[in-house]
């Protein structure tokens, strides 16, 4: 029946997102968005965007808020890519900087997209094993490739690489493109930012989805080395010349602007964090050591999938991923306090 | 210097948009935006959105939206593709739909992105030469090939095609997808929608961006058979789960809830094209019959390239290409009733 479809897309199996509930009270601890609020200045400026000049294009080039970005990282504006969420930067990254002869590297547990996107481009790729204590081994990358890709936090895992570790890695691997995919890097692990005068072949991919909680408004960026961004813009410059609308990139730049809100928004994510995780440690829970805005953590006693269902029986959300390794671990999104208590009632429910 | 650059995008030539100025007052007749504001009932919704809910991620199906679409034209939700804008559309359908072993076919003049999506994703194609009237002429596209894709009304001719061509040639090429590119169609030209039901090979797409005056928020979708919109969703899926944000999709679906609205802007560019087809045939400009929100006219005594610098320097922006046989015309967008008259002024006073 699909004798319609081009041969390339047979086949494919799409990236599952975290469920979006339609309805009803849950505790939403499943997508890893921010339990907080965005930037009352990002709020004002959505609605200062509702007039009239909604008919016209937006700047096709996002040089606001390219601006905004690039003072705010002390980097040009010419080291900024912007893009329709982090994922649609990913995309244009894996097509044109991690389409390359050899396989692209990355670790075997890791943001589910990756070799989704290389099946999309017919890209070839392996995955990399984690070490025991789900830790990214950077020495393990030695091996003929044609680029890398991480995140720092890696996801789900939480777990954070040290910035020596990634400069060792782009100093080893000095004719291929390495993309460190912050999305999580706000909540405590070290941004490679810094790394990119020294590197030329360093991609730095960043979101206003997490910790500036902005996902509804769907804007991620990407700094690196001019030559790098230029890929990425022919690639957009071919594919979709407006990708963020007027709303999206005046939200983004009021967000940037407001760093207490940032930095306080941060703070409690980190401090509930660290609660949480002892909370869940004292009921007998592995959880891995993270830097991210969830915790990746499995008991004993209980299988992944039929906690996540309990769960779920209870109102509570999280994510669980039906994989090699990690089929017993929940992947568990910081909330509010309110909504990290909870998710320790219901578990103390489910447990006894 | 771009040995990072994958081989696929090297030498790629990105689609060039209308210019998008950043001040000063400019009659902006360039990008075939609406001249009138968008339904207050979008600018309402714009206003609603901004609540601390914009730290969620939006449906990523965008199913009330979808249902909107596939109520307001009598259609089933599962034929609906949703987009950001419609040129996201046309790269989903590009790949996922017209990339085939036979040379896709499209008309020499015609939208300049459809060769650089070519391009992009590596499609071979053939261009059609309209008439020597610059129309469509559907018994030309009687030769093998793996698709087609035409605008109607084509641009930036504005010319239209009857329903009857259009099914003509989707009764002579069954077993290739046919695209109709809708964008203009709601000034004038007949929608194919309605041959949806007897074609399981039409694919037709649509915008928010013209017609409802949305270019701001970058909405597009596609009406075809379940099977074709289950081709685009393999690729959007395999690409960017969220390409619409809360903002975009809650005032889509106002806009397309006031249909009065909708009705009074369509009639009023109409009747402000007819005027200015008028004046402009009055001096001596030869102006194809439009169909669309723009005309497309050329003056016997003046260059094309020569006659928009000269508008430029009066304020006044229009869309020059410059490609054979079209290379004397000039896309003139349909403005205000004071826009078309300045316009019409500052050609006075160039042609004195």
């Amino acid at each position: 029946m699909n004798k319609y479809w081009s041969a390339s897309i047979r086949g494919l199996a799409p990236y599952v997102p975290g469920e979006q509930p339609k309805g009803g009270r849950v505790i939403k601890l499943n997508t890893n968005e921010c339990p907080y609020p965005p930037s009352p200045a990002a709020l004002e400026a959505v609605r200062a965007q509702a007039t009239a000049d909604l008919r016209l294009y937006p700047d096709p080039d996002g040089s606001h808020l390219k601006a905004a970005i690039a003072a705010h990282y002390g980097r040009e504006p010419a080291e900024v890519f912007l893009g329709n969420g982090s994922d649609e930067v990913l995309a244009h990254a894996f097509l044109g900087l991690l389409k390359q002869s050899r396989p692209l590297l990355f670790p075997d547990i890791t943001y589910s997209f990756y070799p989704v996107y290389c099946a999309l481009y017919g890209i070839a790729y392996e995955s990399v094993p984690l070490g025991a204590d789900f830790q990214v081994e950077v020495d393990d990358y030695a091996r003929p490739n044609g680029g890398i890709i991480l995140p720092n936090p890696n996801a789900p895992t939480g777990r954070g690489l040290a910035l020596a570790d990634i400069e060792r890695l782009l100093a080893a691997h000095p004719d291929v493109v390495v993309v460190v995919d912050e999305a999580y890097v706000d909540f405590g692990a070290a941004s490679a930012v810094p790394l990119i005068a020294r590197h030329p072949n360093l991609l730095v991919v960043q979101t206003f989805s997490k910790s500036r909680a902005l996902a509804g408004l769907r804007v991620g960026f990407a700094l690196g080395d001019a030559n790098l961004v230029a890929a990425l813009e022919t690639v957009k410059g071919c594919f979709n010349s407006y990708p963020l609308d007027r709303v999206a990139l005046a939200a983004a730049e009021a967000a940037l602007r407001d760093q207490a809100w940032f930095e306080q928004t941060c703070e409690r994510i980190v401090a509930s964090r660290e609660r949480l995780a002892g909370a869940l440690a004292a009921r007998g829970f592995e959880v891995l050591p993270s830097q991210a805005n969830f915790l990746f953590a499995r008991h004993p006693a209980y299988a992944g999938a039929a906690l996540q269902a309990a769960l779920r029986e209870r109102g509570v959300l999280v994510r669980h991923f039906a994989r090699p390794r990690i089929a017993d671990f929940l992947r568990i999104t910081i909330g509010t306090e309110d909504e990290c208590r909870e998710l320790v009632a219901a578990l103390d429910a489910i447990l006894a």
